[in-house]
C-alpha cells in the first residue's frame, strides 16, 4: 500500500490532490509540523531531510511533490493526468519545476520566515512574490489549465500555491485575474475537494 | 540546433555538463548576468523567467536544469546517463528536485543576497545550508556517485553546488569527505572539463 505523509494546507496537499485525481488505493498519514513531527527520529527514518511530502512504496521512498505526482500519474495511465506527447510533459516537468525551485521558496521567505520579515526585507520578499504570480499569470499559465486544455497534475500543484496566496489576501484579481479563474476551477474538482476535506482544510472563496 | 543558453559558472553548468557527457550536438549561448542580458528583450522572449539556462529546440523551449538534463539524457540512452529503472530514475529526479528546490535557494540566500547578509542572517543562512550539505553528505550522496554506482546527470548538478562551496570556502574536508570526493572525481571527467573550458572556468582544488 502506497503511504503518503502530509501536513495540512502545505506543500504536499498537491501529491494529496494527485492521489485524489488519479484514483489511486494509497493510505495518507499525518504529519504535524507545529508539534515538529517532521523532525523526530520515526519520521526522519523515513525521509532524512524531515520535509512533507514523503511517499513510502514497495520500492522505497520518493520525495519532492513534482515527482510522487508523475510517478501516481505513470501508475494510472487512464487519467490523463500528464502530457503524452514527450516534449510537453518537459514543459510541463518544467512548470513543476519552476513552482517547486522559484515559486514556493519566495511564498516561504515571505509567510513562514521566522521571526516574521519586517520593513525593507518584508517588502523585497513580496515584490519577489509578486514578480513569481505577474510570470504565472502572464506566461506559464496557458489556460484554462497550466498546460492549455489538458488537466495536469501541474494544476493542483499551482492551486496549492495560489491558495496560500489567496489566504494571505495577496492574489488580487484585478492583478492576477487567471490566476484567480484557475484556482476557482481546480477547487471546484471533486477529487480536490476529497484531498481538502482528507486533510481537514476548506476551499478558500476570492 | 539545440540552443543552451548559460551564464559562466551558474547553476546552467550543469546542462552544459549533461550536453558533454551525452556527447549532444548544440550550440553554447553565453549570457552575461552582470551586463542583465537575462533581462534584456531578446533574452526574455525566450524565458520570461530572465534566468539561466534556457534549451531551444525544434519543438520549443526548455528551462529548469532537472528537466533539460533529463531531456538531454533520453536523446543519448546510449550514454546511460539515467538509471535505466523506473523507480531509481525516479530517485534521481528527487534528488535533482532537492539540488534545485533545497539546496540552490539556500546557497542563493547565503552567497547572491543584495546587499550581502550581515550578522545574525548571515549566520541563519549558513546553518541552512551547513545543515543541506550534511544531508547530501550522510544521506543523499550514496557514494561514489549521487546514485550509487552509476554516474547520472545528478553528478554534474551535485557538483556544481560544491564547486561553489569550495570557492566560498565552506566544503569542509572534515565535515563533507564525500562530498569533496565526489566533486574532485566529477571534475576529473573529460566532459566535465570541457564543459568548464566552453563557461571560461576552472575546476577548483580542494
Amino acid at each position: 500500500m502506497l503511504k503518503l505523509y502530509y501536513s495540512p494546507g502545505a506543500c504536499a496537499l498537491a501529491s494529496h490532490i494527485a492521489f485524489e485525481e488519479a484514483g489511486a488505493d494509497y493510505e495518507s498519514v499525518k504529519i504535524d509540523l507545529k508539534a515538529g513531527e517532521q523532525k523526530a527520529p520515526d519520521y526522519l527514518a523515513i525521509n532524512p531531510a524531515g520535509v512533507t511530502p514523503a511517499l513510502v512504496t514497495d520500492e522505497g521512498v520518493l520525495t519532492e511533490n513534482a515527482v510522487i505526482m508523475s510517478w501516481i500519474a505513470d501508475l494510472h495511465p487512464d487519467r490523463n493526468l500528464v502530457p503524452a506527447d514527450a516534449f510537453q510533459r518537459a514543459r510541463m516537468d518544467a512548470f513543476n519545476g519552476w513552482a517547486a525551485a522559484s515559486l514556493h521558496p519566495a511564498l516561504s521567505r515571505l509567510m513562514f520566515s521566522r521571526p516574521p520579515l519586517e520593513g525593507d526585507a518584508r517588502d523585497a520578499a513580496l515584490k519577489a512574490v509578486k514578480d513569481k504570480l505577474a510570470l504565472a499569470e502572464q506566461h506559464l499559465l496557458k489556460g484554462p489549465f497550466v498546460m492549455g486544455d489538458q488537466h495536469t497534475v501541474a494544476d493542483g500543484y499551482l492551486s496549492v500555491f495560489t491558495r496560500w496566496c489567496r489566504l494571505a489576501g495577496i492574489l488580487d484579481g484585478d492583478a492576477y485575474p487567471k490566476l484567480n479563474t484557475h484556482l476557482d476551477a481546480v477547487q471546484a474538482r471533486p477529487a480536490v475537494q476529497r484531498a481538502l476535506k482528507a486533510q481537514g482544510i476548506e476551499p478558500v472563496g476570492g
